[in-house]
Parts: structure tokens; C-alpha cells; sequence
């Protein structure tokens, strides 16, 4: 997607380890704008599928996904990383190593909210190692339901997590796939 | 706001100890068009005003907080809670007490995503003892920001937030104004 790439060129930031730093537009100040135009891109790639919701997972796929389902016309159901007082105990969970922050933490969708047989889009931000995205992959597993493919908006390419996906047979739609730098230079796939 | 409050009432659970869940449309399972007649709601509020940014904190205001800003076209920006390696570490921080939690958390924002003289709109899902956004305010004051006002979807009218935040001029505008329960019915005020 042109658009992305042109904004991850003009005010992305990469960090030593290829760190994409993004948060200027995608996940601490948020374009609502150009979220739009993704939501859009997303819908045109998926168009003729039948989706009946997105799932995605807090915090930074939230604002992807809920621009992106006014183009769907469907709701979306955020997996919940922090246990509340008001999530239900009938759950459906699944651990997800972190390795940026070099621990498990365990995600979480209400069973009420996946009803076997439903088609789900998942959407994220990110793919880099792709646990994440295994971990909502298990959780559609245990629903039931049927997963129609995944949207990415940035997936680091030098990782295995686009790979391992596509190598299950799963759809996965990156809008800008990156490779690995090598002199400080955002290039991509 | 009769389609909320409608709705509150129809999928609404009032749980022990006056928590009210919203789950299935709110803030695990998020029903798109309704937060979209939200965000014209708060818009047409807050209409007239100069607002150049909403300011809103993970996780459960992002989803009100971007499709509203597609009403007032400006970004959004949240606060973070957790620590992130692509965080900057010219912030502006806030601690904030979580009584349903127990304890404090620390609330950051990039300082360069707040400069002097902005005028700044803070939306939230629930408002009740009003810590978190006590927290929002204390950054705002912080940046040299204004504070046009405070959009929130549902108050609690029995807790102290909304009339601490009233009695110190600010405006609040509560889409949904619950009571104290004594029957286990869900009551406005």
C-alpha cells in the first residue's frame, strides 16, 4: 500500500534491533485519516469473502480494527490482555510469549462473543515472530470458527511470523512488508 | 442519549457492587455503528469549539476515541499504560490510583505528541471516581495544553468523579448518567 509506505518512510523511525518506531501515526498518536485509508485497503483485498466479525487483540489493533469494520459493516471483539472485574469467567484463552518483553501473558475472548461456525478477519498491527497472532489462531480453534484470513498493517518481513502463516495455508494480507536494515535505511519486501 | 441509554438497558448487566458490564457492545465486543452515532453525539456537543486533538488512555477508550475524532478530523492520541521499547523517554507521566484494581499505574504520553497551546478534547468509555482522567488532566497541565472539556459514554452519577471535575469548572459532557441501584435495575439519572 503505497500511501503506508510513503508515511513509514517519511516519519518512521527505525531503532536499533530493527525496531520500527511507528508511534506518530499508528499506535501512540493515531492518523485517523490514513487508518481510514487502511481500512479501506483491507476491505479491497478481502472483498467477496464472507466476514462476519473482526478479532483483534488489545491495545494498539484496536484502532485498526474498529476504522476497518465500518468498511466490513461488522462488529469487532478485542482479545483482553488484563483480567477485568467485569470479563465473564466462560473464556476462551490462550499464552502468548512476548519477546519484547521476554515473558508469557495469557489473552482472553468472552465464549459468548465466538459462536462456532462464524467467519472471523483478524487484524493487527504488527507481525514480526507472529505469537500474537498464534495465540488468536488458537483461539478461534477452540471457538470453533472459522478463520477467513488476517490484515497486517506492518509486517517485518526478516521474521518468520509471515512465513510460519502462510506456510499453514492461512490468507495473510501485509500492506507494507519490511526487510531487515542493514545501514539504518527503512527498505521494503 | 436515548440510543445508548436504550441499549445500556436492553444488553447492559448490572453486576455486584453497581458495575455495570457493557461488554457485548463497549469495550470487549464493540458495536461499530453505535460508536459511530456516539462520536456524532459528542461532536455535535462539542461543536463550535477549537479542538486540535483528542487525548484518550488505553484500552478501552480507543475504539470511542478514534471514531469519534473522524467527526472533529483530528488525531487522537492515547496514553499508554505499559512500558514499550518504542516508547520515548521524553514523556509526560501521571500515576493514577485504580480502585476496581487496587493499586497505582503510571499514565505516559511523548511529549512531543502534546505542545503548549493545544486545545484538547479527553473522551473515555466510563467515568466514576475519575482518577484516570484526574491523570489525563494532570498531563495536559503538564504539556501547557488547554482542556476544552470531557466526553465520557456512561458516568456513574453515585461516584464522585463527574462532580469533582464540574466543580472545578470543567466541562463535562456524560452520554449516560447511571444511578445506584437498589433493586438491580439500571436507573439514569
Amino acid at each position: 500500500m503505497e500511501l503506508l509506505k510513503q508515511r513509514i518512510l517519511k516519519d518512521g523511525v527505525l531503532k536499533e534491533g530493527n525496531i520500527l518506531k511507528v508511534d506518530s501515526f499508528l499506535n501512540h498518536q493515531v492518523d485517523v485519516e490514513l487508518l481510514n485509508e487502511i481500512g479501506k485497503e483491507f476491505e479491497r483485498r478481502f472483498r467477496g469473502e464472507k466476514i462476519d466479525k473482526i478479532l483483534t487483540v488489545e491495545t494498539s489493533g484496536i484502532a485498526i480494527a474498529v476504522i476497518a469494520a465500518q468498511y466490513f459493516n461488522v462488529p469487532v471483539v478485542f482479545a483482553r490482555k488484563t483480567d477485568s472485574k467485569t470479563m465473564d469467567e466462560d473464556v476462551y484463552e490462550s499464552t502468548v510469549y512476548s519477546y519484547t518483553k521476554n515473558k508469557s501473558y495469557t489473552i482472553r475472548v468472552a465464549k459468548r462473543f465466538l459462536k462456532e461456525g462464524e467467519n472471523i478477519l483478524l487484524i493487527d498491527d504488527f507481525l514480526a515472530r507472529g505469537k500474537a497472532m498464534e495465540g488468536l489462531i488458537d483461539i478461534l480453534e477452540q471457538s470453533g470458527c472459522n478463520l477467513v484470513g488476517i490484515g497486517v498493517v506492518i509486517e517485518k518481513g526478516f521474521q518468520e511470523g509471515g512465513k510460519n502463516l502462510r506456510e499453514r495455508g492461512i490468507r495473510l494480507e501485509s500492506l507494507a512488508i519490511i526487510d531487515k536494515s542493514k545501514d539504518g535505511e527503512i527498505k521494503f519486501i
